[in-house]
């Protein structure tokens, strides 16, 4: 008879392991199709397990389609088609990739990180988001599996609208709402809703990613210079672009939040040619701590030129890839028409957790949790650099801003000097200049100190190797 | 002193609603900033509730920064920054968009879905997956919100890889593997991989999402006409086509299974000249339910010029969103070098959920009930349209087909009288015709049954009201 060999229960219970152990007989064919499997009893016996654990195991496979079986005559091995099973093992290998994002390692240098711009996993809101996970599970099952809208769930785009309403004090209507599995497929729709053949502008110095993103989109980018109060509408004119994204409440890396002058003198721009459109990149606006709140671009405009971009990454966690625009009322409209015939990209399962723990407030708690988290690890980050010598002729330049601010060390280093020796101190960080096109146009010798990435019991000896860092030129 | 009114306890706990009260009065500004809360013990025995109640509303508040404590003094309300708090109600409101997504509509007139690609909910395995749910948010919640590889987490795309061997026997490293929020989603990075400036051939007839997709993502489409063999060879070769999207193991809507001969002529036509590249799209191979298995073109293919699509949509749930591709070693590099910056679309909590019910078995046992309860509905739809004089004219074309077969009717309605008298009897269906480019190029009076969407008990009721509209004419 069938004789198997249990192992440890650790492997496995026993009806798991025959069940195993027979399925994989059945597979390769050592078990060939019609042979009649022992009785229930007998195989037990045999084998010392009980007569409940054979009968689980062939229910099992019976389920699968591996076994048959005749009233009262027993068990029969199906004929299975095994033209593929091990197949495999034939095919030539494939060649392995040089390198994937896989292979990556982080250099194992870094103790310090003030170049990552990622949460930090455990401020993640786990507790709630599980509950309500839980929740989800057993009272929207249905829901969670059925045909759901392009744009997002009504739920979820009904508590977005509600949460801008009283974060950012913006009307919205759920059907300007579109969500999506980060803002870099946002921008990626924006791009097929305005076209290709139009030129985009971006902010420089500014978030590398953004113009890398439009040009792998297939469109032309122009880089324009900030100053002081942001983006230069002279400079939008006089290259022809038709499209500028900008982070007006909160410009990336200099902090700089756009004044209100600029702020007509950037919507008078946009309607006074058709097609124009502002892409307002609210990223990290939740997580102001200081100062009031700047309005919306957006909300300032009655012409409805802006596309007000958002997401849940900065607030929640990197991997949750919950992202959302509110289109103009005749760009939704385009995007039913032409876009409309898009899935939407985030699970409704995702979109379900998300629109409660919004609706149920625990979103709202948690920002008013992260701000005064960040505030006090800005506060202490700032006053160890005060008090310390190392960084008597360092200048912080803060704007108000979200989760970095700019060191001016005044060294004698060039940027590239800075950041190497920066590494042997174990830290990683990087300079102003690596958001400029062209670093050269950059003053030297700025850092951005990005916290969000240190903890609280860090900061010491991260501001001590950074001490050392400047006190050795 | 303070005094609120507490409603019934069906709207809240005592101190779910004390709470909210005390915050809505402060963000209100009724209460002021540096206004003294009544002390815990007199404000309990002036509401008539427990101090701990008081106590325990008056720490979530101060966690949440509304209010403030000084010690042996009490409990103070916070300085809100208040300017935005009712903006809302001075802003204009924003036109509503005059038809979103959230207003379409059934027609209520169906009672039969016979057009419907949708899994039915209750197929999905929702009890496996809520239970490897939880335990993902028990076990990993650290790993949920660590940044993590942009083409997909490790073990998913491991487990991918060993599905793939094991269901497909085909070869494909993990690093070759890239795991995106849909298939349409990885048809746009599909694009940017290969290319805007190139020409891509599509099925006639085929599933029109596809071209509207590569025309949506800003590429030239020609559609190429299908033979019994699949698509012509000689037309791709006419129209100077770059790229050519096919499913082989399966054509839509035809069902149509590329034999070797046509394979191989396509795989050499891809070699004849650099930059050509075949993408395989091997939508629902899993769920065949008669015949052998067709092994996938890539797998027969050592030039490797296939890009290898498939989707978890439609042997899970359409809403998981969860797709994959298998990129040529080439491809895979420039994919790394050109588009690594772009961060993975599906939540990390989905895919550590998806790589533990592959890997489990539970996704390879899920597949087998699938095939076992698509080959029973199929086999009861069959019997009773064979069984009813009303299809006595009638011809199934099945080509081992997954979930659909085509029905000649020999009917002398015009398809669009077809589907119109079709929808008086509550049957939805579509036409062969609707899947042509030009509809006048399709023979005529050709269904097209999709069976995903008809429940085994709607199949009698079902197939009664189409013999009805087939009786008609």
């Amino acid at each position: 008879m069938l004789t198997y060999h249990f192992r440890n229960k650790k492997e496995g219970s026993l009806y798991d392991q025959l069940y195993a152990f027979l399925k994989e007989d059945i597979l390769s064919g050592r078990l060939e199709a019609d042979y009649r499997l022992p009785s229930r009893r007998a195989f037990a016996r045999n084998l010392g397990i009980s007569i409940v654990t054979v009968e689980t195991a062939y229910e099992k496979l019976e389920a699968e389609g591996y076994i048959y079986s005749l009233p009262r005559k027993g068990f029969y091995v199906s004929r299975i088609d095994r033209s593929f099973v091990g197949a495999g093992e034939g095919a030539g290998e494939d060649p392995p990739v040089p390198f994937s994002d896989l292979d990556r390692k982080e250099d194992d240098r870094i103790v310090y990180d003030f170049a990552s711009s990622s949460t930090l996993p455990e401020l993640f809101p786990f507790t709630a988001w599980a509950r309500i996970m839980r929740s989800v599970i057993s009272d929207q099952s249905r829901e969670l599996v059925e045909r759901a809208p392009g744009g997002g769930i009504r739920s979820l785009r009904e508590a977005i609208a509600a949460h801008l309403l009283e974060f950012r004090g913006m009307q919205a209507s759920p059907g300007q709402i579109i969500v999506g599995a980060g803002t870099e497929y946002l921008y990626g729709l924006i791009l097929q809703l305005l076209g290709r053949d139009r030129l985009y502008a971006v902010e420089d110095p500014g978030y590398s990613k953004i113009a890398r993103i439009y040009r792998a989109g297939g469109t032309g980018v122009c880089h324009l210079p900030v100053d002081r109060e942001g983006i230069s509408v002279k400079a939008l004119e006089e290259r022809g672009a038709d499209i500028v994204h900008i982070s007006p409440a909160h410009h990336f890396p200099t902090g700089t939040v756009m004044p209100v002058s600029r702020r007509y003198e950037l919507l008078g721009w946009a309607c006074a040619r058709e097609g124009r459109y502002i892409i307002e990149d609210d990223y990290d606006s939740e997580l102001r701590m200081d100062g009031r709140p700047v309005p919306t671009l957006r909300s300032m405009d009655p012409a409805d030129r802006v596309i007000y971009v958002n997401t849940f990454s900065k607030t929640l966690a990197s991997t949750i890839r919950i992202s959302y625009m509110v289109l103009p009322v005749k760009l939704a409209e385009r995007f039913y028409r032409e876009l409309g015939f898009y899935s939407c990209t985030v699970s409704s399962f995702q979109q379900y957790t998300l629109a409660r723990f919004i609706s149920s407030g625990g979103f709202g708690s948690h920002i008013n949790r992260m701000r005064r988290y960040y505030r006090k690890v800005r506060d202490a980050l700032l006053h160890e650099i005060q008090a310390s010598p190392a960084f008597s002729g360092c200048r912080i330049t803060e704007e108000e801003a979200g989760l970095h601010f700019l060191l001016e060390t005044g060294t004698s280093l060039s940027d590239r000097e800075l950041k190497e020796r920066a590494l042997d101190f174990g830290i990683r960080i990087t300079c102003l200049s690596d958001y400029f096109l062209d670093p050269s146009d950059a003053p030297g010798g700025i850092l951005l100190v990005s916290y969000s990435g240190i903890r609280p019991e860090e900061i010491p000896g991260a501001v001590g190797a950074l001490g050392q860092v400047l006190s050795l030129q």
